[in-house]
């Protein structure tokens, strides 16, 4: 490894790699793709939300869940906290632009997911009946 | 509710949603998109492999954890469990075309989140300097 061939992986895109055990990028995907990231991410797509909007929207997070992932989101650079110096304080949670290319894709994702899901329960059934014969 | 407004919920798209806790879609996004799966699911598409190809390449992950992985992915159809009936006995694990297309979005996402690395560090960076001072 040359100074040149450090320079060369800082500045391409091939620089991050989740495959990668130690590669930064492994920890951002499972922020977004985690199971509170994923949905967080997922509903504020659609808007800006406070935070007990929000924990509605997301049916089944813990308050603690939702404050740590959206503590993560917002550190990666994903979610923008508003917070507003009225009394009582309000505060927004919304996608920042990275946020918003994120969410699209996971989306895509989502509605994949959902469309194919009689497919992946037939799929669930024939698993469960041959398995015993194995 | 009525028996047609139930017949309508199963026929259709709208059905399953991951946002409702009780949604088996829920189940699968979390094996589609859990540490492990992603990365199994993203390594498959380029190729099939045998269990120990593939752990070499889902860099970090254990024996354990890998086989579980591949299960629940079979499970669901997403993954095809290829065994041979020769001495020693010779497995691959492809994707279905189900897993293909879920891989492809995936891989999407993974691409996406790749490339914007060096935004997300900065960001972390300049929320790492700040919180200090809230």
């Amino acid at each position: 490894m040359t100074a040149d061939s450090t320079q060369e992986l800082t500045g391409d895109d091939l620089a991050f790699n989740v495959f990668a055990r130690a590669c930064p990028s492994r920890g951002t995907l499972e922020h977004v793709t985690g199971k509170w990231g994923s949905l967080t991410l997922g509903a504020l797509y659609d808007a800006s939300f406070r935070f007990n909007e929000l924990r509605r929207r997301v049916d089944g997070v813990s308050e603690k869940m939702l404050s740590q992932t959206l503590q993560a989101l917002e550190r990666d650079g994903l979610v923008h906290r508003e917070a507003q110096l009225t009394n009582p304080p309000r505060v927004d949670y919304e996608l920042t632009p990275l946020g918003r290319a994120v969410a699209e894709r996971l989306l895509g994702l989502i509605h994949l997911v959902e469309s194919r899901m009689p497919e992946v329960l037939a799929a669930r059934e024939s698993y469960d009946e041959t398995r015993g014969g194995r």
